[in-house]
């Protein structure tokens, strides 16, 4: 990324092992995240060309010293947050908090270093089929943050679920929902071909109403309570303020939505009464959970990706997200 | 209170019941709450003379036609907030949010008109001794108060819990820190009284330090790490941020001090990857426990009670309280 608006690819060197934790990894796929177009869109700055991209699936190529539990030629799925998994942070379950934490950048390419590989990288059983190679990188990021989002705010049996925010990240918090029991989940959406993921995935109920209206719309649908568990998926103060209006006392917000330019008024929350847990998913702790469910075919998350490209093509995967004719634009290495 | 700073106390007709649910209460004991304070200050406007307390024990006059498991008679504990007891909020546990909430008002008085009797009164074994009467009335609002705060911060076993504030509700946070079984507790005081009242209800550690100072300090007697558990019991921007700012990742903020003033900034809200619980405190849901762990005198809570007066001197209550000459004020009758 140069700047707002300007994507490229180009040869760079190869990454090498820096430290005896770190592992080398070839990609398999890769993508662009929705975090990505806060960049793209100049809302986060670009001071200087940044390789970009933090998701990624593919095959240890090299492995550190230091490396005990990772092994050239597994393949493997991490998070963009590299974790030591041993800290008591990462050990309460928050390894996106690590006290060792790095951030994993640069993955839109062919080869990627993964510092601390032991506690950042679970490996799949044998090589998976390319079929499912789709399923495993939406496990990379955006399903484990969704997880995480459906976690924070408690989805579960017996519960109504909303979901603010139709991107990857939302349509896969109505799955998360729907895997973790929820009763009635309320995708919150006005796209038709999203309002249908929304419902493959297990959505019981569709509302294209937003702000004050998609409020009341949810809290009626809740029987006039509001939501027990409210899960944000875009980070922007419009969709905060929804969430936790849609959410009934003592019920549970988890948002995902890396937050830009919110406030949140003080005395409003304290009379909300709700649950608020969010920020960088600790995608590490639901890995081995999500990728078994894929490989067994429980789930299919590879399904947000509408949009299949060569790596070469990554601006155009850019460019089709900003103005929304895809969800989620895979790009192969 | 007629306006900031102006408390008179005046003859007024006897409150009567109005609907079936009600009961009328004769107060053995009432108080002044660090919440009135706002309105003493000018913080919340008075725009008319307004009666004034919510907190209140005492014994019950008269109960309405539909009242069934409240008799006259009784010696009743009750809480600021009315509640059916019976709604999915009040049998979520969050009473304070009732569907059919009143707030009850007035309670610095003689006699008490209580609403919605049958959810929000709660009888002692018989008649209690004189010397319990001011810890039954602590359960009616600051323990209550400081319990939900304890509760929402998940203090327990092998956790490190910090205070933020040092009124009456911050102290006895820390007695129900302790009670919940928590590790270490670090009460943030710097008022010598204070500080030896929360030792004597269980307090670890005292930080003298406030702001940027408080928070490090906290966060080094927490493993570097910061703490599991933070009860803020103020509600201004800066101890709600202190608050955030000394719990670890993954961590919890219960917060229990009435809002004022407060806005949170979302990017480091999310950053920080805390949860955050706070509102009006659902009483109710833990007088029958904390009734109970005052009637075998496991805990003393009315220990915050500094100052002893007739109601009739209830201005200076006040007067003492925005002081800081007396934590807390208990009123008779």
């Amino acid at each position: 990324m140069y700047a707002p608006g300007d994507v490229r690819v180009e040869e760079r060197p190869d990454p090498a092992i820096t430290a005896p934790t770190d592992a080398i990894i070839r990609l398999a796929a890769t993508c662009v995240c929705g975090s990505d177009l806060w960049t793209w869109r100049g809302t986060d700055p670009v001071t200087q060309p940044t390789p970009m991209g933090h998701e990624y699936v593919g095959i240890v190529e090299e492995a550190g010293a230091e490396v005990r539990n990772i092994k050239p030629g597994q393949f493997v799925v991490g998070s963009f947050m590299a974790s030591d998994n041993t800290c008591p942070i990462c050990q309460a379950g928050y390894q996106s908090r690590c006290a060792n934490v790095q951030f994993v950048g640069g993955a839109q390419a062919q080869m990627l270093r993964v510092p601390l590989a032991d506690g950042t990288l679970v490996a799949t059983q044998g090589i998976p089929a390319g079929t499912l190679v789709p399923d495993l990188l939406a496990a990379s990021d955006v399903l484990g943050t969704a997880w995480f989002g459906a976690v924070a705010a408690d989805a579960g049996p017996g519960k109504t679920v909303a979901v603010v925010g139709d991107g990857a990240v939302g349509l896969l918090a109505v799955l998360a929902a729907r895997q973790l029991g929820a009763e009635r989940i309320i995708a919150m959406s006005r796209h038709e071909p999203r309002q249908k993921l929304a419902l493959e995935f297990g959505a019981t109920d569709i509302v294209t109403e937003r702000g004050d209206e998609g409020v009341a719309q949810v809290r009626e649908l809740a029987g006039g309570l509001g939501a027990h568990s409210v899960i944000e998926a875009v980070g922007t103060q419009e969709s905060m303020m929804q969430a936790i209006r849609s959410a009934r006392a003592g019920g549970h917000v988890g948002y995902v939505g890396v937050a830009h330019g919110v406030t949140l008024p003080g005395e409003e929350l304290f009379y909300a009464e709700v649950h608020l847990l969010g920020g960088p998913a600790p995608v590490r702790r639901f890995l081995p959970h999500l990728i078994g469910l894929i490989e067994s075919q429980t789930i299919n998350p590879g399904k947000v990706f509408d949009l299949d490209l060569p790596l070469s093509e990554a601006a155009e995967g850019y460019r089709a997200m900003d103005e929304r004719r895809a969800i989620k634009a895979l790009l192969r290495p």
